[in-house]
């Protein structure tokens, strides 16, 4: 037989999908799963972009230029990130239209990094970070944040002591996914300025930039000053106009170099879809209603969230300024435990909850084992009722400590 | 300025790429450029895709399993693979859908190979197999096949010869792209009976199955018996129903860790688009009709070609049994300039007409000068119309041979 792929080997699973067929037998049994577990917003898609791609009038569904459609990247060059994001001299030619921000992450990381190379993250960290960088061969350095903190970035000494003649980029997540963290302005100065004395690429996944709270902003790495060359934004629609399913997202720069790079990874994957880019363009006429009814509605789930968590005997949570996710503490010893047993062996009124366990979001091992990640996707009903299953189950729990 | 990773660099740029700027200067001039350079199909997409596009009633765009809709993946299996394909025992657990055969490659390829690690492919090879190989730092070892016998496969001598200790997997088009070749159940034997021996993958691109003429059948290397463990199809939907926009393609193998190590390259992208997957679905009820119709179109088309490209002086035309391109030899020495030339200094009755050169679909540097690749895409008039063009081209070509 032969044999697959050290790196295939190497890719992580995630510990998210182990629990699936937990969740499955749980459901056979009749009992109801509250998913805070995934990003998958229960939100509706704009209609702006259903109907854009019920009335496309389409009679061969082509290939698209590989960089995207030109009409779409003016539109996301002046209208979005120049008008409503505020992002100045961003043009059609900064912007590599990709599969999803997956694949935004993907053309970054090849364009930027070899095999042995190696990229700073701060953990907790996305998942799916590892997964790219493992098919990449490139080593993930976490940096470890803190829940004491709220998950802060960690200080520049730290990345400083990690960064290595193979260090070839920073990776961060603002808003923060898996903790819900914001980097200030300072923040983004500081690896701003550790970016440039090293001369390092710095990535930042800013696909939850609209989700903000308490009148806060998520200020772009673009709109740094002297970082041209350095600054490197992951984006994506997924999220932004819940509509995951699209597989939209877009890689920006203004290095030159980083763009003819990637648009060649770009050509060799031909095109991104047509019908994503046709609901994608018309999402940026979104009108502002909905996305302002959207963050009262996340706001308040939030709070929802938030203060029913901190209720709990034993549980820690930071209060997270933007994505729409929580890493709480709970006051068990195996979150990875804790989560299988919650499908397995528990349910309240004929009802459990699906959690993430944080382990899968830290690059380092053994870490994360008392924390799991919440996403706060579900209406305020189904928030309460999953607040309270999770209330008995930490009750009834054997191994609770 | 950071700089950019040498795989980056080594990423090919391809050289139709390279002739798109003159394309447009010659279009700005008024001058009407016939494409044969590309395999974009004029064939209008059957309604059954769009309009399943137009009734979808979704609400929230979600993202869909990592594998690909269930209900896709069974109809696949059972009607498409099993029933019109006559392929026996795929099941929906042995395909993941992707995001065209583009990803299906990068799954394959990635799951198998380490940085370091070869694979054997015939040249002329498609563009993207370079590129994609390339990303992964694998190591294409070409076997050169030769226009005098149609682009037979290579002798079992020749693959035997480059075989190493790194070798993992062997890569064939069948039918062929850039050729058009059609490799036989004997040919197809061969290579089962190599990778049997050696313990190699062999991953066969099987996206022009359908596009098979004067009464030929593509034989699926999932038909071979003994190959479970070794075989991998690589699959899209793209060309076989004029919808390359979708992005919707499969990877096929009866090898679970195969499947199982892919499927970790898919989580870690999350899933393949939706809008996309429901077109490929529906595309599975496209009247037979239809079909027959596309056929009958492209063998006359291919005549058409084939029989224009022989009646001209210094042209060696083999006739191709599949897919829906050439590869010809041209009374030329650098097919590179003379594509470029058709662009920027020629022009008859207005018009010309954009070649691919072939020395982008040979991994070994300096092969493929004197010949090109045309797809058969266009109707029959324009057909004849670039066939035109090109006989008066070669007569006014100032550095024919």
């Amino acid at each position: 037989m032969p044999k697959i792929s050290q790196r295939g080997q190497a890719m992580p699973a995630s510990p998210i999908r182990r629990l699936v067929p937990f969740a499955e037998q749980a459901k056979s049994k009749g009992i109801k799963v509250y998913h805070l577990n995934i990003g998958q917003p229960d939100i509706k898609t704009p209609d702006t972009m259903l109907n854009a791609v019920k009335n496309a009038q389409l009679s061969v569904i082509e290939y698209s230029h590989s960089a995207g459609n030109e009409s779409y990247r003016r539109r996301l060059a002046a209208d979005y990130y120049g008008k409503q994001c505020g992002i100045a001299n961003i043009t059609h030619q900064d912007i590599i239209v990709t599969t999803g921000g997956s694949e935004a992450l993907y053309f970054a990381l090849f364009s930027c990094l070899d095999p042995g190379d190696e990229i700073i993250i701060p953990e907790p960290l996305y998942a799916n970070y590892n997964g790219f960088s493992s098919a990449g061969n490139i080593v993930v350095r976490p940096i470890t944040a803190n829940i004491d903190n709220g998950f802060a970035l960690p200080s520049m000494e730290a990345f400083e002591a990690n960064i290595t003649p193979r260090t070839k980029a920073i990776l961060i997540c603002n808003p923060n996914n898996p903790t819900g963290y914001l980097y200030s302005v300072e923040e983004l100065q500081q690896l701003r300025d550790i970016a440039l004395r090293h001369d390092l690429f710095l990535f930042v996944d800013e696909v939850y930039r609209e989700f903000v709270y308490d009148g806060a902003t998520a200020t772009s790495i673009l709109s740094l000053p002297d970082l041209e060359q350095h600054a490197v934004v992951i984006d994506s629609v997924s999220k932004r106009y819940s509509a995951c399913g699209v597989r939209i997202g877009a890689l920006v720069s203004r290095n030159k170099e980083l763009i003819a790079t990637a648009l060649k990874f770009g050509q060799a994957r031909l095109s991104p879809p047509t019908y994503g880019q046709i609901a994608a363009e018309a999402a940026i006429d979104t009108p502002q209603e909905y996305m302002n009814e959207v963050l009262t509605e996340y706001t308040h789930r939030r709070n929802v969230l938030v203060e029913g968590l901190r209720r709990l005997p034993g549980v820690v949570c930071p209060m997270p300024r933007g994505a729409f996710y929580v890493t709480a503490q709970l006051p068990i010893a195996d979150a990875d435990h804790f989560c299988q047993w919650l499908l397995s062996d528990f349910s309240y009124n004929n009802a459990t909850v699906m959690l993430a366990p944080a382990t899968g979001f830290y690059a380092t091992a053994g870490l994360g084992k008392q924390e799991v990640r919440l996403a706060y996707v579900l209406n305020e009903t189904d928030l309460r009722a999953a607040l309270l299953c999770l209330e008995h189950a930490l009750a009834a729990y054997p191994n609770r400590i």
